[in-house]
Formats: C-alpha cells, sequence, structure tokens
C-alpha cells in the first residue's frame, strides 16, 4: 500500500500574554491569546522520526515573548507582522505562516470623571478582536474580526412566509425578539491600513445595522450588515458573517388563564439556528 | 441498622428568563436565571416514596413565568420576594424557601448620541448581579452580590515581608499585577432597602477602592474593599468577599539577552491563590 | 463605625500535578488536581498589610510537588494526610488546614488480552474521585467523594400522586427517563480505613442501587442509595448526596400523526431538578 | 457599489436526542446530538427579505425527531442517510445537504457479572463518535470520526535533534510524558460499509499504534497511527488527524535539594502545540 503525506502543519496554540507599557502617569495594556502555525518540508518528520526541520513549538512561544519585548503592541495587526517577518526570516524550511490573535480587552475603571492610569476593567461581555493573517514569502492576508458580540433586539424583526412542510409546526411572528451573537471576519486589501480605527468603525456599523434593520429574517439582516461594512469601508474586499440565531420561545400560560403579548420569553442555547455567508465586493 | 435523614431539600435550578416591558418608545429587558429551593417536611417522599407533599420542580418552573407575568421585574430583590411570598401562601408543607437570582446584565446600543429605544448589547464582561433571599414565615434574609467582575491594575501593587520557609522560592514584588475577578455578596438590614441605587453604589465602591488602594496583599486589599463598602453603606450590615489571586508571572527573558522591566508578563488560569473573609458591622 | 474581620481563610487552589511511579515492566500514575486552604491568625494581614505570618500560596504549590517526590501517592486521602502534617507541623500560626484533592482517573490501554504496561486512556466519563480532609492539632475529619457519575434509566422509574397546584401541568409519569449525575461524598469514622478499596465499594453501591431501585421520585432512589451505602459500609458515619434531576421530555409528535411510546426524548441541561440530602447514622 | 452574496448556507445545530429501542428484557439507547446545514438557492432572502424557499430551522429539528421515530438509530451514519434522503426529496431549493451527527456513548452498568437490561453509566471519558455527511442529488461524502479520546504514556516517547534558533530553550528528551487528546476523521469509499464494526476498529486501531509505536515527536506518531488504520482499513480513502501536544512539564525541584527523575509533572491546558495531517492512500 502506497500512503501519501497530503496537507500538514504544526504550531502552538493558545499562547498567552499581557503587554504592558508603562509611561509616567499612564499604563497602557493589551492581553493576547496568540496561535501559530507552520506548513513547510516536515514529512521526514512523520515518515522517518527526524526532527532537524522541527522548530520545538517551545520556541514559538518564546519567540512571541520575545517579540513582544521588542515591539509594544498596538494594534494586533501589526504584532502579527512582526512575528510572521520573524519566522519567515528564520526559518527557511517554512513556506507559509499562519498567524492568530484574540485580544480579550480591558477598559479602564472609571476614577472621578476620568479614565484611571493603572486600573481596568471588562466592559465588552464575551467580545474579542480577533487578527488572522496567513503569509508566504510572496504574500500576506490579513483578515480582521470580531466574536462574542452579543446583540439582541425587540422590534423591527419579523418571519413570516416562509416555505412550510408536514413537519413545520413554527408560527409566524411580527415582533419577536431577534437574538444573535456576532462573529464577522473580513479581507482587507491594500497597503496602510489604519488597522485599530477600522476596527473600531466595522464594531459601530455591525451594532447600528443590526439595531435599525427591518428585519424579515435573521439572512436579511446578515446580508444588510455585510452590505453596510462593504459600503463603508472601501479597504474591505469582503466579509464573512457567521450569525447564531438564539432562539427566545413565548411561554406559554395560557394553561394559567393569562395572556403573553411579548412579555415572557425562554432563552435557550441549544438548539440553535446558524446563518453563514460572504459578501464581496464585485 | 437505623438511618435518619437530616438536612434535606429539593428545587429547580437555573430557570431562565427574558422578561421585556414595552412601553410607547421604549423598550426594556431583564434577563435572569432563577434557583428555587424547599425545605420543609419531605420524609416520606425519602422513605416510603409518597409524593403527596411534593410540589413538582416542573411547577415551581412555571410559577416563576406566571409570576414573571405579573410583576414586571425591577429589582430582582423584588421578584424575589414575590416568589417567596408565593410559595409560602401555598406551600404549608414547606418551611424555608430559598431563591437565589442571577442576572445577565444587557445596555442599550448607542444611537447616535442616544440610547437605543429597544436594541441592546453586553457591556459588562462576564459580570453578574445576584440576589440571594432565605426565607421562613417568620423571617427573610436579603443577600445581593456580583460575581465575575474582573479587575486588574499595574501600580500599587506589593507582596513582600512574607514568611519563608524550605519550599519557599517567590520573591518580593514591589511593582507586579494585581488581578482578580471580584465574588462579594452582602447582608441587608432594616426594610425599605432601594435595592437597585445601592447595589450600583457598592459596584463604583469595589471598584474604586481597588484601584487607589496601596495594596500590601489581596487580604489587605479585600479589607479595604469590604471596610469602604461598610463604612459607605449603613444599610449593609455584613459583606463577604473572595478573591482569586490570577497570578501574571513575569517572563524570564534572561535566556535571549532581554530585560524585563514589568512588561510582557504570562496571565495564568492556574493555579490561584484563593483570599476569603466576612466583615461585619460590630 | 467598628468593623469585625470575621470567617477568613486563604490557600492555593488548583494545583496540578502528574505522579509517575516507573517500575521495572510497569508504570502507575496518578493525576491529581489539590486545593489548599489555612485558617488561622491573619487579621494584621488584612488590617494592617503586614505578611509575616502569611506564608506565600506560591510555596503551598511548591510544598505539594515536594511532598509528592516523596510520597508515591497510592490513595488520595493519604497524601492529604501528608500535605496536612507538613502544613500543621511548620506553620504554628495556622490552626485548621482544608485540603481538597480531585483525581481525574485514568485507565490502562488494553494490550492484546492484558492492559498495557504505560499506556493509558480514559474510560470514566466525567466521574472524578474526590477526597477533602479538614484539621486542626486535635482533629481530621475525613470524607471522601465522587462526582460527575452520569446514570440514566429507562425503566423502574415513576412520578405520579404529587401535590398540584394551579400551576402545575406536569402529567403523571410510569415510565420515563430517570437520569442524574451522581454526587456524593461521606465521612469516615475510626482508623485505619482502607481507602482505596472502600471507594470502589462505595461507587458499586451507588451504580447498582440505582440500577435496581423501584424508583417513585429522584427523592426516593437518593435515599436508597444512601441507605445502601450505610448498610454496607460501616465505617462511614453519614452521607450526602446532590442529585439534579435531568429532565428528559418526551417529544411530542402527535402534531406530525405519530405516537411516541417512550421512544424519542429530548435531553436538556437546563432548567433541572435538584435533589439533596444527608443521611446519618443514628 | 456591486456586492456580491458569496457562499452562504444555513441551519440548525445542537439539536438533542434520545432514542430509546425497548424490547422485552432489554432497552438501547442511542444520545445524539445533529447538525444540518442547507446550501441552496436563498439569495432572495438575503437580499429582499423573500422567506418562501426558506424551511425554518425549527422544522429542521421536528424532521430529527420525526425521522428518528421512524428509523431506530443503529449506525450515526445510516441516521445521517435517512435525514439527507428526506431533506433532499423535500426541498428542491436546496443544492446541498450537511448533516453531522455526534454521539455521546453510554455504556450498560454491570449487574452482578452480566450487563444491566436497562441501566447506563458513561464509560468513555469525553469521547464522542461523529459522522459528517455532505451531499448532493449526485453524490455524497461519509467521513466517521472520533474526538474527546485522551491517551497518554509514559515511556517510548522521545523529542531530540530539533531544530534551535536563539529563543529555543527546549532540552532534548527521552523519557517524557507523550500525551494528547486525538481527533481524527476518515472517509469511507464504496458501497454497503458496515459502519460500526469499522468505527470500533479504527478506534482500537488508534489506541495500539499510540501505545506501541516508538515515537520521535508527535508527527511521527500521528503518521504511524494514519498509516496503521490505512493499512487495516481497505474502505477507508484518507484520514484526518488533529492532535494538541499537551505538555507535562517536569517540576524543578532541585531548589529544595531533590531531584525528579520523571516522577513528578506539572499537566497544563495552554499552550498546547498542534500537530495536524492527511493521509491518503496513493
Amino acid at each position: 500500500m502506497a500512503v501519501k503525506l497530503a496537507e500538514n502543519n504544526y504550531g502552538e496554540s493558545r499562547v498567552r500574554l499581557l503587554r504592558v507599557v508603562r509611561q509616567e502617569g499612564r499604563h497602557d495594556i493589551k492581553e493576547l491569546t496568540v496561535g501559530i502555525r507552520f506548513e513547510g518540508d516536515f514529512e521526514s518528520a512523520h515518515t522517518k522520526g527526524e526532527n532537524k526541520k522541527i522548530l520545538p513549538t517551545d520556541t514559538m512561544k518564546n519567540s512571541v515573548y520575545a517579540i513582544a519585548r521588542q515591539y509594544p503592541v498596538e494594534a494586533i495587526e501589526d504584532f502579527a507582522l512582526h512575528l510572521i517577518e520573524h519566522f519567515l526570516t528564520y526559518n527557511e524550511q517554512v513556506s507559509r505562516v499562519h498567524v492568530e490573535i484574540t485580544e480579550s480587552p480591558w477598559s479602564r475603571i472609571p476614577h472621578g470623571t476620568k479614565p484611571h492610569a493603572f486600573a481596568f476593567t471588562r466592559t465588552h461581555g464575551r467580545e474579542k478582536r480577533m487578527a488572522n493573517l496567513l503569509a508566504t514569502r510572496e504574500e500576506t492576508t490579513i483578515r480582521a474580526g470580531i466574536e462574542g458580540l452579543d446583540v439582541l433586539k425587540t422590534a423591527k424583526s419579523a418571519f413570516d412566509g416562509f416555505l412550510r412542510d408536514p413537519y413545520t409546526t413554527l408560527k409566524a411572528d411580527h415582533d419577536g425578539i431577534l437574538a444573535t451573537t456576532i462573529q464577522a471576519d473580513w479581507l482587507y486589501e491594500g497597503e496602510e491600513v489604519e488597522f485599530s480605527p477600522l476596527w473600531h468603525g466595522v464594531r459601530q456599523t455591525l451594532l447600528e445595522t443590526f439595531a435599525e434593520h427591518d428585519s424579515e429574517s435573521l439572512q436579511h439582516t446578515l446580508y444588510a450588515i455585510g452590505e453596510a461594512v462593504l459600503a463603508t469601508f472601501d479597504r474591505i474586499r469582503e466579509i464573512h458573517l457567521s450569525l447564531p440565531n438564539k432562539h427566545f420561545n413565548l411561554v406559554d400560560l395560557a394553561p394559567f388563564g393569562m395572556d403573553n403579548p411579548g412579555e415572557v420569553f425562554l432563552p435557550s442555547d441549544e438548539p440553535y439556528g446558524l446563518i453563514e455567508a460572504t459578501l464581496r465586493r464585485e
């Protein structure tokens, strides 16, 4: 029997890091989780147990710390670019590097009317900022993203006119709850992107479009969100959205002689719908 | 052999609920998780399989929904009081009711310069507001609380002068990271407490004291926080704090010829220290 | 205002450990998670920021490793006793030590018809073995336990004759699913307990009694289990059981013209009932 | 600006199900979690809010239950084939259906020397059996898999001769711990595959090869496992393995005057290495 080693990669996942920048009267922090993957010439490690082209994943971890010391982290996309440059420079056996960075945001604790100089708390739910970079020696693609952004609205949400089959029991709904946890990532094009202002702009567009759109379905809202992002930010070539439809079922209070005009709902984690699409600038 | 049924209770846990109040031009929401426990005369259910004094836990769940329909939820402590009154009135076999409510906070999405009328997102990390009520027909104790409040500071944090034994390798630290996830609950005394303003006041005191205290240890900070709460809010008789000491270890960059003056840290989830204490007004 | 520091303790949680014992032709392993808490004379640390009586939690962690090196771990209760002896000997400021150990069980991979000498896998679901010891210089109480033991049966399970009120919609059930995740802990009395054989004996009694009991309710089954353990093991003075009633709801297939004679169920994680009791030898 | 709706799909995730088959003297159970995704002609739902081609995800859930009532579940791959046939038959707007099923295994509680007729417990760690089917009207690809299979060995594990750069501090290791959580999925070819015997055969091959292989790295072991599966099972065309390298670090006891000859290790969840590859029959 002939066996072929097809796609393969390896790396280090969940390298955690707090980077502190200490200036007189003001400290800044970034909390990151970094993942690194290498593709390249690793066949003999698999087939012969020969490790001479294998940089230990422990070294990848050390590299993250050493490079973080050298470059204070502003935008996570820039930090990922430094890591990629390092790995491609020193590892000729590697043809492609994948760097994924997740930022867990911290905000300053209010101190009287001002933000505190060195004390922080979390103010962003389970929300994370993401960067996903894939680089060869010829080309680098940069995707930014957000995940865990919980949103919910109690109006401008309908679902009617859908396909019915013998197993369909769902009723049309004209004033239900629309709730999702936005996971989005988008592809930048061109040079010299200002990563952080753009990211904050996209986040605001996601929230506002979700809130204001007159929704006929979660598909309808997904498309409106994607279209708004592409219309607003010309450095974004495509956006991918993955939106769970988190069911909030109206509780049936009729057995207790009560109506329930959209007031008491049962939130549930499972099952959930899932709507996914990519929108691309033509 | 004689066996005695000692302490026993039963109930329904994790009853989830979204309560919507719809007014012209403004919707309000509360997302709650409710737990209920009964103590009482349940011996024959255990020893004989006789269920005539057992109200099904499914009925407890239904009761939460029916009562939520009747009383729009303002403060979770008030909603718990309605549940307790219901259960003690209709269940003479029950001697004590325990109601625990967790609120998962939502905030309004910004809409231009104003908060949105009916669209919401999360802005409080993993933070939850808690209420814990324990009631007999004679007496009700009301505890409010907070959990999941992540805080971190990069200055005013020392740990030195500690006890050393042969297994001690820790170095004294004068400018490390102090990080914890505040879990606090406190006991109210007296009638007519305004639950929501008080809760928000305590939360602010927790944050400010953590930020400003010149800490010699997490014990030292815990005590300062508890003392500040008792000094500020005379309706609070005691406060219990449970503070994990989340270790952020300075990464050793010396093997790479670099120093690390408090700039690159490794956050870790385990192991962690845990400091707990109750402070009580004399 | 006078503030009193009431109950307080501190310690290190989630100290993880794999202990390997290497003999010719056979390796043994134990994977443990250890938690340690001290009570004692810590008032000045809280009130004055004076650390001279505070043994660092980092030292507690080091002590676990150093003592694990000296005593190969057989029963976790014995390892906890070594830890307690160490801490009470070297820390006169400590009045009470609490040690909690969780064992995550590994089993040998089958190797032909024999168990493998040094390769392991998990065969116990989410099940953990627990030990919980609380010691002063005068007295040590030893509790052993189990958690995460999932069990389910499809017969000998009824629930009928229960109390009904206006919010009761539950139907009597004579052949439903009874499912729970057993959490039990028990108190040993006397000297020279053989911890591991006893633990395995209790585990087998829990499983068999759950399976064979003709259940009128989960309370009824809890009592039968507790009674069987106390009747079988005279070194056990009391047992506490905490049993979630994991609801498996029969799916209503009538809208599709189908019956459902106990064949298709919806498992759910929330809400769940919770039944708790302590049984004590008189 | 022109925007194009590119790849898109929708469906229902985490539909949970317990299927009971009741025969005289013996009950059988299967606990499943099902996910369904549709690809097809959904453009107008996105762009116009027109739902006439959208079968509700709630109907997908109902279909799972109705079809489970009609076909007792033996192999999850067969159940997935029934679901696919149903959806492709009744939904001409759908071009491709993806069905993913996860089985959470239950085993019979021992009853004396025999397995119990109707009482079950879990004996497989966090292990799940998976099926992943992707079908158009022309073609169906069937992948089976396993996830959460924890394995660990204390011998026959080396890592040496690796690439070193200035950030490399890792020492060569000749008798460390090799630990991973196997996630594997494989592609069947041909008709009339006997899914369950094959799945159990692959599982046994995974375990045995992991245990016996003389490992120079996790890459080396991954390849050996994949090769063994392809050599043993000719109905399997390719196999993909994703293996986290779970670091167990030898604890440094030198500061306490102790050696540590492979006896006391620190297990850690993060960071972890990750090795991935696909092996394909030529």
